[in-house]
């Protein structure tokens, strides 16, 4: 593990919780709750690994035109995915839209302000009614959250779907078929493997 | 053909030009002009699809760090290229910074000014000495430029490169190996294929 290059920050997009869903023959909201565990699971291995920052894709303003109970059910499984990863220590900052009542006032106490938990050495982001249009804007609302190195999208798509545009722009990307619900340590450790052949040039 | 699902507008990032040299034992600069032809080739090919419009990526502020003769053989490359493709009716945009000695002065007709070639139903567009920094500002550059619905990139990386990081939110991304002077018309007609398979969201 030694050896290994660490990516100073990982852009997590935890896709394909509906599909998971569907393809277990449940309706499309119980997939987001069937994601919690592996965002617990990841952090966990991102710290044992030494990774130092990492920004989960919450829900952006786009995905708010979606039926409600999937709205509710999203919703929740954010919250309930914040609390359970401070709970096992991180620094926790969520970035978004705010300023109205879609924003979970749960959490309100993290929202442009950073709160430590236990002595942890790992700041984990969390995106939540975020708007790519807004934060280009210049009121650039992630201005806290630094470039990434490595961004790593589960559920098959290949694609940023408005994630952190300007973080964004040099980053590498893997990209895992498994739909989130399904992830598996190897996933991510695939992921950091991919990344010691990938070079860093920043376009020099 | 009549079947295929045609994106309105390609990005194209023609990397690893100079990897391509290395391998045929030829000094780095020597990879840009033999990646001239594959432009032409895929420009023709966009148009027998019925591709309405495609954006290239030339070279950016940040590559010119590299050396001189890097510089001038990558500038030499997309200059011939523009007027390669302007030839075969091609109706031709540049976008970049043009305020500046870099911008080669044979482009600058483009230069926020599309100029039409033959009855051609094609646009194809340069990024030429383009900034994403500057892009994102309030002087947005690309302004002309509309949303991609699918970037493809050749030479392996799995990255944008500060390729329009507004237009590319909602992107499909396809990767080839293949260094770009060894473009295949099948690196197209896969890219295209593998298209079929992604929905369209938006995020909805």
């Amino acid at each position: 593990m030694n050896k290994l290059r660490i990516p100073n920050h990982i852009g997590i997009i935890p896709d394909g919780n509906r599909r998971w869903a569907v393809e277990n023959g449940l309706e499309k909201d119980k997939g987001y709750e069937n994601g919690i565990e592996a965002g617990t699971k990841l952090c966990e291995l991102m710290k044992q690994y030494g990774i130092k920052e990492a920004t989960f894709y919450g829900f952006t303003t786009a995905n708010n035109k979606r039926p409600k109970y999937q709205r509710e059910a999203f919703t929740k499984a954010c919250i309930k995915s914040v609390f359970e990863i401070a709970e096992k220590d991180a620094n926790i900052l969520v970035v978004g839209n705010d300023k109205t009542d879609i924003f979970p006032k749960e959490l309100l106490k993290f929202s442009n302000k950073r709160v430590n938990y236990g002595k942890s050495n790992i700041n984990i982001n969390f995106l939540i009614n975020y708007d790519w249009k807004q934060d280009i804007g210049k009121d650039m609302v992630s201005k806290e959250i630094p470039r990434l190195d490595l961004i790593i999208r589960w559920g098959g798509q290949k694609r940023l779907s408005g994630f952190l545009p300007v973080q964004s722009v040099y980053s590498d990307f893997y990209f895992v078929d498994n739909y989130w619900p399904n992830f598996k340590e190897q996933d991510f450790i695939d992921a950091l493997n991919w990344y010691q052949t990938c070079d860093v040039t920043l376009g020099g």
